[in-house]
């Protein structure tokens, strides 16, 4: 397999990804019209860390992190690097030395649809790391691929340049043309989300809060007593 | 979809959830006869977090949380809310909003064999979630289902007012008709084990405590040394 | 179903298992040519923790913990417990009360291909535990097994007195026959992940470390400049 | 364990369960309002075979077909035998030999989620089955369970004398007690989509015939052409 | 949830998708450099059959079949519907109804990322599918999506008017804008698998035809007989 | 990766792999206490058909088959291929021409813990395969790997020269040692189940038959008859 290496993608403005970053991945999720999400299966190898860059993609062979070297020296300050490999894969393909390296040119963490391995030394580097698998299995470097081309994860394309967010929720893309816009209209959702959140604080119910009566009725949906329920034969 | 809303349902005795909550999952389903279970796909999303309470239980569409917000009403002190679909889902149908409302209310934690989200928020804010998944996924608010209706998690039908039990192990249900005698086998067994760890810390052996060498025996499996075994030509 | 335990087989030399200890299991797969490593499924209970011991085998029905009660009299200082079952199980096998009495035998930990419970008791008292599911469903004993013989993990075949290595990535198995080498090559290994690491914080690449371009060059692969990539006509 | 064995349950109507038997499992459970669905985990081992009649419940030890055995006794003319286990189990509980003995009483088929073995011997005798697995695995004889209690297979309850009808689709049970007006609901809708169907061969567009233009209208659903659509700067 | 319906997409050369449609997916996926899979979980619902089409592509909710209905309007012969989810779903949401729609408008079958029912209807009818999952669940039609927009299954994205190949191995993509070259590459590497099949059925081994010996001795692969690699201490 | 290719290797006596070709998995696997199997994820490619030969084995990397092709030259008349991967891969490593190559050499059939293509022509072949996955994907040859070495399917060793046998319900490995002794004990289990069936014809129960009854008095379970079970308070 041979593969390309594009170099210098464009990548979204860092001011709009530093506001991206102020918001958690269900909410910008929604502020994208709910779209984005790159599946449920890159779980955080880490709890409590948010991080929001832009993307490096790679596209490897499965068993074989060749195409990884070849990433490091695209990346940097900012990025965060995304690996998927041509068909699944639990091989531990990151480690340590690759944190480090990515580390020093200021790349904020990796999101993976493969598997990692050293996960006790990232956490302890402070190197935020997704994955969808974790394993000591180590790899060669006998195929090609490429880098920065767009690839899939979790169902979600993700091109060089977009932002990727990711927190204890899961994993985010941002499309680097919408990143300016989905930075306010997560902002706008935010706000919403405050008034409804001290609302709830004070009793008021999301039934009446967001008219949702009115949708139960048209639906069909009827309240009835317990004791109405078990008299009317249903199982108790 | 229509479906229903069953308001005031009978609940197990408070007294008798507090019995309950003094004691751990799998000691509860063994003083239950090995049942109560709600199988192994339900994982906190905390850790060293034990809860008891009193089920409300809702049945919802997939992709579709509109029948939670109806269940809010119905959810009061000592409560846990308990979630489940008509067929499987992983989406993101309860996060930190709910979770304030139903804090408010006095609720203890929330089960449901679908996703939630904002994780890191229900951490912070100490509302304790089991969950069959964790995802940013929003869901809609356009198909009935029900509440306080017999519902059906990991294989354990759970019924309004029944007895919640959750730990780092799993989940436990305990029919409200059998709390009583359930937090007092829990407790004999309890005490059982209490003797067999002292005698365990001691050096005595399961197989003398329980007799089982009897049942090694009568079964038939041997003793034999390494030497022999290997001389009798098995694989070493 | 009958078995056989087998009593005093060779084990690893405490020397060469401490030796090892001091390696994470991807560095110990690596010095053995990428081999030993039990698969993805056994997960750790806890984080943080690393340990290396000389195997006691278990071999047990489905739903059934009878043989771990026979296989506790053989462990000694040193040991760790490696229980699987004929056919797939997540049956919460093991509890804390079986580690309570390992414990005191000195046994350091236990790798086990099916479930177990009483996990938070567990963290507490500090018994290790790399696991295939968490579950608080018992067993019963009342049927036979083996003690001492091999037995498959996740693909890697385990023998009596091999060692068992196990961290936050996994376990591995290292031959009993091949400790003494495998500490060595280890040793030479993280003296070979000392200087890359060393190396890449100065900024090298790994492409140029590796000799890497050359490889990517003979197969083929190709920069282009992401300007050029969409002048060609590829889907940007 | 111990358990118990329930003689003589009541059965649904044999006219009911031949009127069900007219169906597929698609239409009867939507005749029931979309519910009695045994999950989709529930494969048939045969092609082209449907099946109706009267379920006589297992719950076994997960390895352990004791309780099949002791089922069999309560089988009779027009039963399905309904299996699961206390917890997840591939093992092959059930072979040629249990058909023989119930193909000899009259019981049609056989749902189980769990495996079976002899498939190729069980499609050559025409005894139809369901199963979660196929597997050669054995099983012992050594632990107790019951018969005729209900049991929960796939999120649904299963009671004696319930009607299963099983097809190429799956598994659905009819609660005894609502057997007529579920096969009277599914002759309607039986007719109901023999009339759709014609329209449909018409050309009729499900869109007209159900009026889904106004929902799509409401929903906010848009149409665009192709190039109106790319020329806004949707990626093509 | 809002959407868009695109009319009008250009369609892939009937002639090419003819071409394409006289190789296996299997070539198809080598001829264009190993793409264009849609992963391993899409299996056929029949045996033996063979299709190529134009895709209409449909993103519905889970659990909703509206979008369906809409897709079907935009479907002609030569057609191909493809249908994903917004997130992961097994439900039934395609029958026997929408394959005789279909079927009367020339289309030639339908690809799903979900769930389908009344399949042996479907397979008397002779309307070919490849599906993730089979069940009878039905679903409703109350959330909007969209069609002939780009999705994503199995980690391909299918644009409307792409050429679907699907047989007994799994599903393919071809982008429209590569149909024709792509029927070219397929024809070559027949012709060349031909040569290689009249080699291998005269004896010829892969190792000499393909240059492996080679590759095995730069790899540092050995030869050893038997004997001396057992004498040399392997386990047998 | 380098690796080794065994030659040479001893084989089962034909004369025992065709006494065992005359028995189903299921009653092989019992005839050798319950052992051999090749757990439930290898499935058969083709229904109806059962082989038995002698393995020659394959330890490949993931997503490459160069190995096979170095296995090809060891396969001889009566043998069959068993392929595994370092790492789980759903990769489609074999297809027809491989096939064809085998075919001619007189090799019976393949098991594969991995991928197949071109499944359609295998069957057209009448070239036998139990495969974990179906998939058009392609792979390379670049890495290294052994050919005749022991390696492990679903839990089980499989050593070069023990016999395979595979049919409709999945894979069993006899070692060559037991060939003999396991067709013996084939013959005897086959005899009796065969006076089991004719008792079974003849109404016969396995309860009676087997000394059952007591078994359940001694674990304690007990008869009742529904209506006092019904009145005692149980779950109808």
């Amino acid at each position: 397999m041979s593969g390309v290496i594009v170099t210098g993608p464009p990548k979204a403005d860092p001011k709009d990804v530093g506001a991206i970053a102020a918001y958690g991945t269900a909410t910008v999720h929604e502020a994208m019209g709910r779209t984005g999400l790159l599946g449920t299966r890159l779980r955080p190898v880490q709890q409590g860390t948010r991080i929001a860059g832009t993307a490096v993609t790679v596209l490897s062979w499965p068993g074989d992190n060749l195409m990884i070297h070849a990433a490091v020296e695209q990346c940097g300050e900012g990025d965060v690097l995304v690996v998927t490999t041509t068909s699944p894969s639990t091989d531990g393909m990151f480690g340590e030395l690759f944190a480090t390296a990515l580390q020093r040119r200021g790349v904020r963490g990796l999101v993976i649809d493969a598997g990692v391995r050293d996960t006790g030394e990232l956490r302890a580097m402070g190197f935020p790391v997704w994955a969808a698998a974790v394993s000591p299995q180590g790899t060669v470097k006998a195929t090609g691929g490429s880098v920065n081309v767009p690839v899939v994860l979790g169902g979600q394309v993700v091109r060089p340049g977009d932002v990727i967010l990711a927190d204890d929720d899961g994993v985010v893309c941002v499309p680097r043309a919408d990143a300016r816009r989905t930075a306010e209209a997560s902002e706008a959702r935010e706000r919403k989300e405050a008034l409804a959140r001290a609302a709830f604080q004070e009793g008021e119910l999301g039934l009446d809060r967001y008219g949702l009566r009115d949708t139960l009725a048209r639906l069909g949906v009827t309240y009835t007593s317990y004791d109405a329920y078990v008299r009317d034969g249903a199982a108790p």
